[in-house]
C-alpha cells in the first residue's frame, strides 16, 4: 500500500508545563498503539498557551502557535497533521498554508458519526464551552442531524487528570442525550475525554456507538494518506504573498 | 492494532454473466491492493439482477439479493460489508439485520468530501440516473454544501468497459462542476467509474481533490473495524420477529 | 367530468394468508365506500412477503412484488395506483416504469396536513419503525414543519386486529404530540391504523384535524385522474432498456 | 358518499366592473364543469378593489372584503371556500374566523406539485409580482424543492383577456424553468392564467406536469369535504372577542 | 451629520377611542425621549380598527388604514415610518408604495437580537397570537436561531393598562425561554409590552439582553436616515398603475 | 438622551507602517463625521500583523492583538468596540472577555441588509478571500437569503489606495450580483472598500441599497449604547479563570 509516513499531532497547550511530559508520552503512545503498521506518530507541543481550550479566547491565543507548529512540521517533511482539539482551532488557516492534509478531530468525528446513526449528540467538558460548538457545526452545514450538545460539567484538565466523578458525569450526560434528545450516536467533544479511553466502555453500557475524536482523526489522516488526498486549494486558497509586520 | 479481518464487497449485479468473471477478479485485486495489511477482501456476486443500477427499478430488483448476500456473509463470520453501489441500495435493511458494520460508498465518499472542501459535486453516469441522488442526500441532511450533481452521459457498463470517450466526458463534466457550479471537491458517483482508476489523474488535471467511492468505502470499513464501531441499533432497530410468507 | 376509472390499491402483504380474505374485502369495501361515483376500486395482494412493513427489511423484501403488481395493473388498463403502505415503498421504482399516476399515502397525507395546520405529527405503530420516517420526510424537504414522529407501541397486525388497547394508545400518543410537541394536525402513519376508521373520532376528541392516509391517497388519486395529471418523467425517467439476468 | 355541498369561490376583484359579468359566468361554468357530481359551485365578487392582485398593496386593499365575503358565505351555510388568487390573500384571517374549510390555490397547487416531481417552478404574471412569492413559500417551509419563480411579463388582466402573445410567453418561460432551472413540474401562479385553460396543452408540449391552481383548489376543497376535514383551530385560533371601532 | 428629520410612528388601533389620548401622548413622549437630537417623532392613529392586533383578522382589518396613513405621511414629507406592531402588518404593501424607509419593529428587533446572542426567544401577549409569529420568521429565513416563541397569557390591552400580574408573567415566561428553550437573548414581541418600559429591569433580573421593539425600530429608522438608506425597489417594486374600483 | 460615550474602532493592521498615519487619521475623521453628537470615536492600531486580512492565516495572526487591544480599551473605559474587518475576526473571543458591546461590521451589515431587501449579495476584494465568507454566514444561520458572494479581484491595499480601476470593478461585479444572482441589496464586504466612500454613488447607479459596513457598525454601536444593550453572557460566557503559560 503506502510507504512509511509520519503523522504529527499538534497539542494545543504547552503540555510540558501543564499536564507534564509524561502525559505527552502517554498520548503519543495511545496514538501509536492505534496507528497502522506504516504510521509513525509524533506529538508536538506549543511554546505558550492555556492548559486547555475552553473558550474562544483560549483558541485565539494559541492559534498562531498551532499555525507555526504545523507549518514547520509540513516544511520538515511530515505527511499529515492533526489539530489536537475537538474545536478544530486554526484549521482553515493551517490548510491555507500547508500542502500536507490537515485533519480536524471535530470534523472527522462528525463525518464518522453521520455513518453510524441518524442523529448524533456531542459531549463537551464544561457547560460554558458548549456554546461554541453549534455555530461551528452550522458553518459546516451539519446541524440537520444534531440531536444536542451537552456539557458534562467537568473541565478539560480535570478530565485529563481522570478526576474522580468524571466517568459518572459522562455516563449520565450521555444517557440524557439518548433518552431526552434522541441521539443515536455519541461524539466525545474533547480530546482529553477521548484520551481517557472510556469510549468503548461507554458504548457497551449505553448500546450506541461512541466516536472517539482522537482515533477518528488518526484514522482519517491515514485514510487521506492511503488515498493520496489532501484538502482543496479551491476552498483554502494560498494567502496572497505579502509582508508581515512584526 | 487489530487482528486479521475479512471485508466483503457485495456486487449489485450478477457480474459473472454481465461483465464476466475476470472483471470480478480485477475488482477484487483492486480492493486488495488498496487494503491494509490485516485486511482480506472478498467480492460477492448476486444470483440475479440487471448489469448495473441506474434507476430505482434496478435497485428494487436487486435489493433482496444484497440483503441475503450480506446477511449470509455476516453469519459466515465476515467482519464488515460494503455495498457495491454509490446509491447505497438496501443499506438500511442490511443494517437492521446484521451486526457487522455495513458501509455505503455514497455515504463514505460524502463524509470524506466534507473534510476536503467546502462544496462538493457528484458525477453520475447517465443523466437519467442523476435524479435519484439529490433526494438521497437530502434524506441524510447533506445538501447544504452540495454544489451540483451532473451526469456524464455514459452508462455504467460503458464505464466498466472503459468505453472510449468516457474519460473525456468525465473531464469535461468535472470542469463544469468546478467552473459553473462552484465545486471545491469532486465525488465519483459510480463504482464502475471508480474502478477505472482515473481519480488521481483527474485530480491532477483539475487541481481539486477527487473522492473515489470504492476506496472511501474500503478505508471506512477498515476504520470502523480498527475502532470497534458499528452502526447504531437505535437508528436501525432489529425488525420485529415475524414469519415470512414465501 | 371524467368517465369511469379503475384505481388499484396495492397491498404490501400476502393478506390472504395473513389477515385473511375477509380483511381484503373489508378494505376494498372501505375504499369503495369513500370513492367517487365514477371510481371503481380494486385491492391487489402480493404473492409473498411479511404480514406488514415495519422495517426496511420488510420493505426490501416486498418491493419487487409491488413493482410487478403495479406494472401489471398498468398494463391491464388500470387508471391509477396506490401503494398500500404509509412508507410509500418502491414508489420511485414504480413511477419510473408505469404511466398511470402512482400515489403514495405518506406523500398524500403530508400534502394534505400542510394545508390543515402549521406543524404536523406522524403516529407510527411500533417505536422501532419510527426511525424510518424522518429521513424519508427529509428526502422530500418536508421536515421544516414536522412537530414529531411518535410510535404508539402497537404492531401493524395488532392494529389490523383492532387489538384492545390500541385506541387508547393512539389517543394518548396523539395527546403528547399536541401538548408536548406542538402539533396542530395529526397524520396516521399506518394503513392498518387508518383502516380502523377512528380518525374522525380522534379528531373530535382532540380538536385537531387527523389525516387518514388511505383516504388521502384515494382522494389524491381521484384528483390526479380528474385533472389528467401524472408524475413527471423528468423526475422519474424511464430506466434504460437492458436485460434482466434471472 | 357525501350529500350535496356548496363551494364558494371568492373573487379578489369587483369583476362585474372590471372584466365584466360574462367573465364571472365563464369562471363559474369552468369550475362547475370540473366539479364533482355533488358539488355546486358559486362565484362571489367583492364590492371594491383593483382589477387584480399584483402587489401587496392590491392584496391589503381587498383583504377585508375577502374576509367579509367568506365570513358571510360561512354564515349562509356554504360548505367550503376558495380564495380566488394564487397568493392566498387573507387566508389566515379567514381561517381564524370561519369553520368551513378554506382552500388557498397557492397552497393546494404546491401540495400537488410536490407529489408530481422533485423540483417545481412557479409561473407568475408580471416580473414585478414575482418577488412576493418566495417569502410566502419560505413561510410555509416549502422552498427546499423550489426550482424557480419566473414572471412571464404579462399582466393579470391581459391574461384574462387572453391577450395575443400570452401563450407564447407562457411557453417560453416554462421552457426556461425546465432547461435552466431544473424544474420537473410547473405550477401556474395566477388564477387568470389558470382560467385560460391551457395547462394541458402546455404539459403536452413540454412533457412535464402542469398544475392548474383553480382545479387544484377545487379538488382540494372537495377532498376536505369528502373527508370531513377542516383547518386546525390550534394553528388558527379564534380571535379574542373584542369590539371593532368603526 | 444629518439635518432635522421627522419619524412617524403609525399606531395600529384608533387609540383615541381605545386606550385614550393620554396614552398616545405617553407613547409619543417615550419615543421622543429615546430619539436622537435631530429627530422629531410623531404618533399617528387610525380611523378604525380593533384595540390591538392579536390575530390575522385584526391585522387584515387595520392594514388598509396603515397603508393610507403612511402613504399620507410620506406625501406630507415625513422622513421615515415605523409600523406600530411587532407583527409588522402591511409592511410589504407600504414599502411598495412609499419612498421613505419603513421600519418593522419585528424585523428590527430580530436583526438586533441576532447580534446579541446565538439563540433568541420571542415573548408574545396571548398564547393564541403566538401561532402567527413562526411563519413570519420563516418567511424571513430567520428561524435557524429561534429558540422559542412563548405567549405570556396577557392581552395587549391588559399590557397597555399595566394589569397587575403582567410583569410576573413576563418574568416567568422569560425564565422558561432561557432555562427550557435555551434562549440567549429575549425579544419583546409586542409594542404595548415594550411601552411598559420594563425591558431593562427584565434584563437585569435574568442576565440576558432584552430587545425592546419600540426602541429597536426607532434606532433603526434613525440609522437608515443617517446612512441615506431605504428599502430596495427590487424587492418591493412599485405596483403597476391601475384603477381602484371603490 | 445618552451622555458622552467613546467608541473605539480596532484596526486589524499596523496601519502606521502599512497605509500610514494619515490614513488612520482619515478613517478616524470619516467615523467621527458620521457619528452622533454624543459620540467620540477613536481608532486603535495593532503592534503587528499583515497589511490586511485576506485569509484565515492573516486573521489568526492578528487575532491576539485584536483581543488585547479591545480588552485594554474596555479596561480603559471605552463604551463600545468595533472590530475593523468585515470578517469579524476574534469577535467571539473579545465578547467573552469584555463587558462593553462589541460590534462586528459583518454581522451589522447583514442585519441591516435583511431589512432592506429580500436577497443580498456580498462584495469581497479578492476572489481568493471569498471562500471564507459563506461558512461564516452559515454559522450565523443567515444564508437563506444570500444571493451570492463575489470577489471584485482587487486587493484590500489596492482598495485602500483607491487604485484606478477599483471603482469600475465594484460597479461591474455589483451589476452581476443583481442581474445574474438576483440580489436586491448589496453589502460591501471590506472596510477599505467602505472607506472609499462610494456606496451612495453605487446605490444611485444601480438602484438598490448598498450597505457600508463601517457605518453599519458605527450606527449599531451607537444603538446598543443608546439602548443599554450588550452581548449575552449566555452566548459568550466568561472563560474559566486559569493561568496563561507564556
Amino acid at each position: 500500500m503506502a510507504g512509511r509516513r509520519r503523522i504529527v499531532y499538534q497539542l494545543v497547550a504547552p503540555m510540558e508545563r501543564t499536564l507534564g511530559v509524561a502525559e505527552i508520552g502517554r498520548r503519543r503512545d495511545y496514538l501509536q498503539r492505534h496507528a497502522g503498521a506504516c504510521t509513525e506518530t509524533e506529538v508536538l507541543s506549543v511554546p505558550s498557551g492555556y492548559a486547555s481550550i475552553e473558550s474562544e479566547r483560549d483558541a485565539v491565543k494559541v492559534a498562531p502557535h498551532l499555525l507555526a507548529g504545523l507549518q514547520k512540521a509540513d516544511a520538515d517533511g511530515a505527511n499529515a497533521g492533526i489539530i489536537g482539539c475537538f474545536s478544530d482551532p486554526a484549521i482553515d488557516a493551517v490548510r491555507e498554508t500547508v500542502t500536507m492534509p490537515i485533519v480536524g478531530p471535530g470534523q472527522s468525528s462528525i463525518a464518522l458519526a453521520l455513518q453510524l446513526g441518524d442523529r448524533y449528540s456531542v459531549l463537551t467538558p464544561l457547560e460554558s464551552g458548549h456554546k461554541r460548538t453549534t455555530p461551528r457545526l452550522r458553518a459546516q452545514g451539519l446541524v440537520d442531524r444534531l440531536a444536542s450538545v451537552r456539557g458534562i460539567g467537568v473541565s478539560v484538565v480535570e478530565l485529563a487528570n481522570e478526576k474522580s466523578g468524571a466517568w459518572q458525569r459522562i455516563l449520565e450526560t450521555s444517557r440524557r442525550c439518548i433518552e431526552e434528545d434522541g441521539a443515536d450516536v455519541l461524539v466525545m467533544g474533547c480530546m482529553s475525554m477521548a484520551f481517557m479511553d472510556v469510549d468503548r466502555e461507554l458504548s457497551k453500557r449505553l448500546h450506541v456507538p461512541v466516536v472517539n475524536p482522537v482515533l477518528a482523526a488518526l484514522k482519517t489522516a491515514e485514510t487521506l494518506l492511503d488515498l493520496g488526498l489532501t484538502h482543496s486549494r479551491a476552498s483554502w486558497p494560498s494567502p496572497p504573498e505579502k509582508a508581515y509586520f512584526d
